[in-house]
């Protein structure tokens, strides 16, 4: 997935903002080299080249099924791998080591003729003449949490960034718009700095480490009692799935792992979600949701809903101004006043990728509600006039398909990437009715050893729904390398324990 | 292992220079709580304390050795985890994943009745009290680079180094000294800022990102001619096992995954050994460094002898004031002059522990050479009148048994682990002759599904020794969660290639 950071800056650029890239480049060095997109052009052999926006579910997968028969698949990311969801919040405690959440773009290679890839922003787009400017991002310090907001970069991060990076042009016969969407945080104070995210493999890294440390802190002997008590405060804001099931991993990691590592702390530990809504996992049906609530319940994870999060700061609740070298977070909210949390992890929905928001905006028709752009059944952009602009395209969690309200989710990215790919391999756009989604169910793991189900067939809930939802995924894995690792992960680990080392 | 920084300043601790916690104490709480000290006298139960300062091949070989059946172990480190350092090369290009070299220091308790352990740094010790003062070192911005210079911090890093962290004290009936050395810069110019070390985890991971950044940055099209040979050139200082291991490991990751994902850029590529002496792995003997040399000849990685470096700076050598973000480094040589490089592994030997040179210093007796604690054939730290210091011990690099020339290895200092633990476990002391090593030999990877290896039975080389070499290696490894892991992942990189994934 992908975003402009120069973009930001520009409210309304021209459709010929595009300078040629010889006035553009500050480079010192005489000998210019247009190395890899003559490169790319020698290789292309009277194939369309295809440039794919993003790395995610939506651009990756898409550049699997697309055939490099036909194409010249290019992609363009600052994201040099694909992260397999769903497994994220396992391997952010250790159920999984990071690695088998995460396929590397440039392994396509490895299966003979495969993809192309600059590691990249997209700067802005020329829809007449088909060019788009990429940002150069190897040394980007966002490096592996990408898609989170950029308040959550340091200050040092923020110079470097500032150093403008080099731009090169790369021309398209179609393009596939597939950038994703960042965290949102409804501006809540402090949130951008302090909150752990989840939606990157660093951002899982983090949490980890973070986890860890705060056990670590409270074994210490100069931790005082109110310190131990708080860092020891684990708390979940949003009451989606990604925030459901990262509690529930937690809880396994503490009472399979830490109850048997630091003994006498974990009668200390508390695990809390808060949601702002009435209800979490609305996307299930009553009963499956009634059933997980008792699962929580019985393994003591506070689900607090109707509570709204005013501020998140460093320091304890009883000494603000404390510089101590371990911090703990104080989480203010509008019903319970100051608490104190060893961590804060974030996950409350999407915030508009600002690609779409700042470079594409005025040229393209956006939704309303979502800012996302808006396709027509073929998946295909629509200018602000409603005609869909020649060649290109936008799938997964920033485009909306007009009429539609699919949710913003992995499956519908993934059916979305498929069935376009199927379309460009098969030149059939005019023979079919346009996209259409089909739901093929929802799943959450809830703790224990337990998940919950529902499907048009019907609703499973606990262990059986459990071994499904690992069966499920372990297949949806992309790589035998992966599928040969995960199960030998959760074997390894249910026989040894997770891992606990932090580095 | 483990070092004092706070001691750094301190040129003659006085022996009564412990105060007592409750005036050190700068922590705002008002309940102060002697938590776990206290809980550690109540699980004492009439045992030895046994303090072991570190977690290397001698703390933790020692700590894992010990009954605790008739010792409580207690180990202080600021690593909570040990490192398997002879795979610590091949995680560093993705032959083994990072997890797989290392050891938590709390599993043990897994195993029953075990250590115990806090994180922090040694920073004083009163001898004749028998009471150890510890810097607690939870957050630690060195955390996974211990061991390492520390100029290799940023400034920021070292402002929070200024502010003072909290200590506690801790009583010891008995104290294992295993602190470990540094890496010797010999203060080259920009060494400790600029050149990637490999004595710590992190370290292994920097040099992965670092590697395939390059090949990323050379990939682009804004990258010039000069930059993309600057950047593909990869130097190795020192020539000792671990440099040379590594620009083995090095050698097999371009040769066996990059051919295949940046088949353009492979012929660009260069590897380079130097190092001051007129020859490099002087502990084989001449048939078997031959063999050597002409297998890196025949792999293609240079080996320069008798060269010196005069100075390590950021930027290509064509352009010294360039601020590109994409950094490019420059080493400077007597011989060669300016070379420029994509990064400089640095491998050059031991620099004695800061809490050796300042805390301990004049309270021992030091080896003139290596600043060692010289110790006794029983292990014993000698006092600087040459008696030895009651109930105190060392092993491992930052301890030399006087009269002996036994090399700074991870053999030896296992060996005077093993030996120590046993005696700790017998208490026959008296009825022993003192430790005395048992050479089992030199091996050494060189590339290729090369080893040379040489025993008191006899010198192999050739895959056979290869076989040898990760045959021992894997039945070294410490934990059965390891010894499974490790040939899962050789054999699953031997056919899909190692992991580029890069975060």
């Amino acid at each position: 997935m992908l975003s402009s950071r120069r973009a930001l800056g520009r409210h309304a650029p021209s459709l010929s903002s595009v300078r040629p890239a010889t006035i553009r480049s500050q480079f010192t060095f005489d000998r210019k080299r247009d190395f890899s997109i003559a490169e790319l052009d020698a290789e292309q052999k009277g194939r369309e080249r295809v440039v794919v926006l993003g790395s995610g579910w939506g651009g990756y997968t898409f550049s699997r099924e697309l055939s490099p028969k036909t194409h010249q698949i290019v992609i363009v990311s600052p994201r040099p791998y694909f992260v397999f969801t769903p497994l994220l919040a396992g391997t952010s405690v250790g159920t999984l080591e990071f690695r088998t959440a995460l396929e590397p773009v440039r392994s396509f290679r490895g299966r003979g003729v495969g993809a192309e890839y600059f590691q990249g922003w997209a700067d802005d787009v020329d829809f007449n003449k088909k060019v788009l400017t990429v940002e150069e991002a190897v040394e980007d310090p966002s490096q592996g949490r990408v898609l989170s907001d950029k308040g959550e970069e340091s200050k040092s991060e923020k110079q470097v960034q500032q150093k403008k990076r080099e731009t090169f042009d790369l021309p398209y016969d179609k393009l596939v718009v597939a950038v994703g969407c960042y965290t949102q945080t409804f501006n809540t104070k402090g949130v951008k700095e302090y909150a752990y995210f989840l939606k990157d493999v660093a951002h899982a890294r983090r949490i980890r480490n973070r986890l860890l440390s705060c056990f670590e802190i409270a074994a210490l002997p100069t931790t005082s009692v109110e310190l131990r008590d708080q860092i020891l405060n684990f708390v979940v804001v949003g009451g989606g799935p990604t925030g459901i099931e990262w509690s529930a991993e937690l809880h396994d990691l503490i009472h399979e792992d830490m109850s048997r590592l630091y003994p006498e702390l974990v009668k200390h530990v508390k695990i809390t979600v808060y949601d702002v809504a009435p209800k979490v996992l609305g996307m299930f049906d009553e009963k499956l949701s009634k059933y997980a609530m008792k699962t929580f319940q019985r393994n003591g994870i506070s689900i607090k809903t109707n509570h709204h999060v005013e501020e998140l700061r460093p320091g304890t609740v009883a000494n603000p101004d404390s510089t101590d070298a371990f911090t703990c977070y104080t989480l203010k909210l509008k019903e319970e006043g100051e608490v104190g949390v060893g961590m804060c992890v974030w996950s409350t929905g999407l915030m508009m990728n600002p690609f779409v928001e700042s470079a594409l905006k005025d040229r393209i028709k956006q939704d309303e509600r979502s800012h996302a752009v808006l396709t027509n059944a073929n998946l295909q952009i629509k200018g602000p006039d409603d005609t869909p602009i020649p060649d290109v395209y936008a799938i997964g969690d920033c485009a909306v398909l007009e009429g539609t309200a699919y949710p913003a989710t992995a499956q519908v990215a993934s059916q979305k990437a498929g069935w376009l790919a199927k379309r460009f391999n098969k030149g059939d756009f005019e023979r079919q009715k346009g996209f259409q989604y089909k739901d093929l169910g929802v799943m959450a793991y809830i703790g224990n050893r337990n998940a919950i189900l529902q499907t048009g067939g019907g609703k499973i809930s606990g262990f059986l729904a459990w071994c499904i939802w690992r069966g499920v995924y372990l297949t949806k894995s992309m790589s035998w390398r992966n599928r040969i690792l995960i199960p030998i992960y959760w074997s390894i680990n249910f026989v040894f324990g997770r891992d606990i080392s932090r580095f």
